[in-house]
């Protein structure tokens, strides 16, 4: 018997007290709340370690806050291009999604492609014709339309960039034909510092030993050329493994695909004897951060001991253990 | 001062002395020798490994015989989806690419990825504008029909699977229109059972013990979803790190990258001080041999050790050191 424990995060980035109003801060700790409270109360009822990432990844998804489902930020092209992947630590069984549209929860289309599929990883439209066979719930482009996340797109455009630096907004900038448009610089840009970062995920332990990981995004604002992150690449992003841990990491995907960094956590700790602790940090801060590398990420090992590891000035983030109250964090 | 090696691969399969015909061996044999002394005489001539195993990949790409560029497998669709990934073991970086037609080689596009793009990881049509901002050349689609191939998708469309059974051959089959064709078994489809785990890949040692993995596919044929495969998979179906050594894998994709093959096998070695040889096999044999998944492997070690190792029939595969002559193989 374990003691059940579920960690989560909504995305690490340039998240500090001075950027954040009051109000907004208040929506996130809800948010957060609702997530953790939604995969523990799986776990307390011995459910497993699968079902309760799977229902926190999925209320996270729901939420225009986090870049992930409902909230998934724009690419180049004004559309949504998610990326999720889900792993069975017990089975070392995983199923991943790249590239995916209108699919209003693509955390449940990757465990769907973990437990339905002949493949592990499917990417695409014509990933769109497997999620109708498994009748998985699409919404229109009408769901996925937050009017934050287009003025995201339009200044990171206007920028040149695919990722928006705060220290440049500008106070106007053009849309694709040319017209003015004043992005609503007051309410929206400077509380959404996880569009830098934004993915969400979630790792837990239940009661029988099993663990699990997933992780789900929208990836980069104004990301081109069809451009795929750590999110939907097992043993980068996400991995899980009943021997060691489960991981969901956060931040400049690049790096943490060039660094296999979950798969890597798990590896310093059955080879190497590391820690959780010790593992995360030397993957997070000796390889990812020296490479130049910037994110998070959260574990949780098969001792029930968790990590919350990040470079930048904050991370979204929370851990309850079984029947114990839920700590909900923010900045550094 | 290292003495330089190169390995390369040309898929694992029921590849048996009895479903091969003379004249066709000789073709593989001739194939896989161009290719190693392709990216032996850059080695020779104190090149680098990223340069040998770029051009060796190259040339078995160039080859119909090889399920990969010019001879790469159809989809489902009857389309071309090609993956690669290239990885630099000296600067630990990478690029994939996935679901890309109409790219002559996309070795060196993966290769571009890692040297000029902020990304790691491009996908499907989109990627193709990055393609042709880089100058990367292009092929019809007349270029990359063989009609053997194509004969095969429609046995195994005929059959209803992704993968060729070669024990359940067809005498007759309908095609996409309901009209009946009549594949050429007798010299297409019992001499090309490389379409079942068909890839080619290439690692390579330098004189400066500068280590790098190349992979290269089409996939299965008849392949649906969007499947994307180990060999788009930084750390999956291919790997490569100066303190360890360099992979590259085939087979049945979602195992190797369930298992993150690749990066097990190097953090095998670096955490647990494992042989080269005794980390390929515990990977290939202990995990994903016991999970039911069969391929096979290539790799070569820091201190110009190689391995070849796989648990099917046979693997196409060459090896040559320094100024020695070419091994070639292709049975077990």
């Amino acid at each position: 018997m374990n003691k059940p424990i579920i960690a989560i995060h909504g995305g690490a980035g340039v998240i500090t007290k001075n950027t954040m109003n009051p109000s907004k801060e208040k929506e996130y700790i809800k948010a957060l709340d609702r997530a953790i409270n939604i995969g523990s109360a799986i776990l307390d009822k011995g459910g497993s370690a699968c079902d309760a990432v799977e229902r926190a990844v999925m209320s996270m998804e729901d939420c225009p806050l986090f870049n992930a489902g409902k909230g998934a930020v724009f690419t180049n092209k004004g559309v949504h291009e998610m990326d999720a992947t889900f792993m069975d630590g017990a089975l070392l069984n995983a199923g991943s999604v790249s590239k995916i549209a209108s699919v209003k929860n693509p955390i449940s289309m990757a465990r769907i492609v973990m437990t339905k599929s002949e493949y592990a990883y499917l990417s695409g439209r014509e990933a769109l014709d497997f999620a109708e066979l498994h009748e998985i719930e699409f919404e229109d482009n009408e769901y996925f339309f937050q009017q934050n996340r287009y003025d995201q797109l339009l200044v990171a455009q206007s920028l040149g960039k695919s990722r928006l630096d705060h220290s440049e907004i500008p106070k106007e900038v053009k849309n694709g034909n040319g017209n003015k448009h004043i992005p609503n610089l007051e309410s929206d840009l400077p509380d959404e510092p996880e569009d830098k970062f934004g993915t969400v995920g979630a790792v837990a332990l239940d009661i029988n030993g099993n663990l699990a990981a997933a992780t789900s995004t929208g990836g980069l604002t104004n990301k081109k050329y069809g451009r795929v992150g750590d999110s939907a690449i097992i043993g980068a992003g996400t991995y899980a493994n009943n021997a060691t841990c489960a991981i969901s990491c956060t931040g400049f995907g690049e790096y943490f695909m060039r660094t296999v960094a979950a798969h890597d956590i798990s590896c310093l700790m059955e080879y190497k004897g590391l820690s959780l602790e010790k593992a995360c940090n030397l993957v997070l801060n000796d390889k990812i951060g020296k490479m130049g590398g910037v994110g998070g990420l959260i574990a949780v090992d098969k001792s029930g001991n968790f990590q919350f590891c990040f470079n930048t000035e904050g991370m979204y983030r929370a851990v309850k253990e079984a029947n114990g109250e839920p700590l909900i964090e923010i900045y550094r």
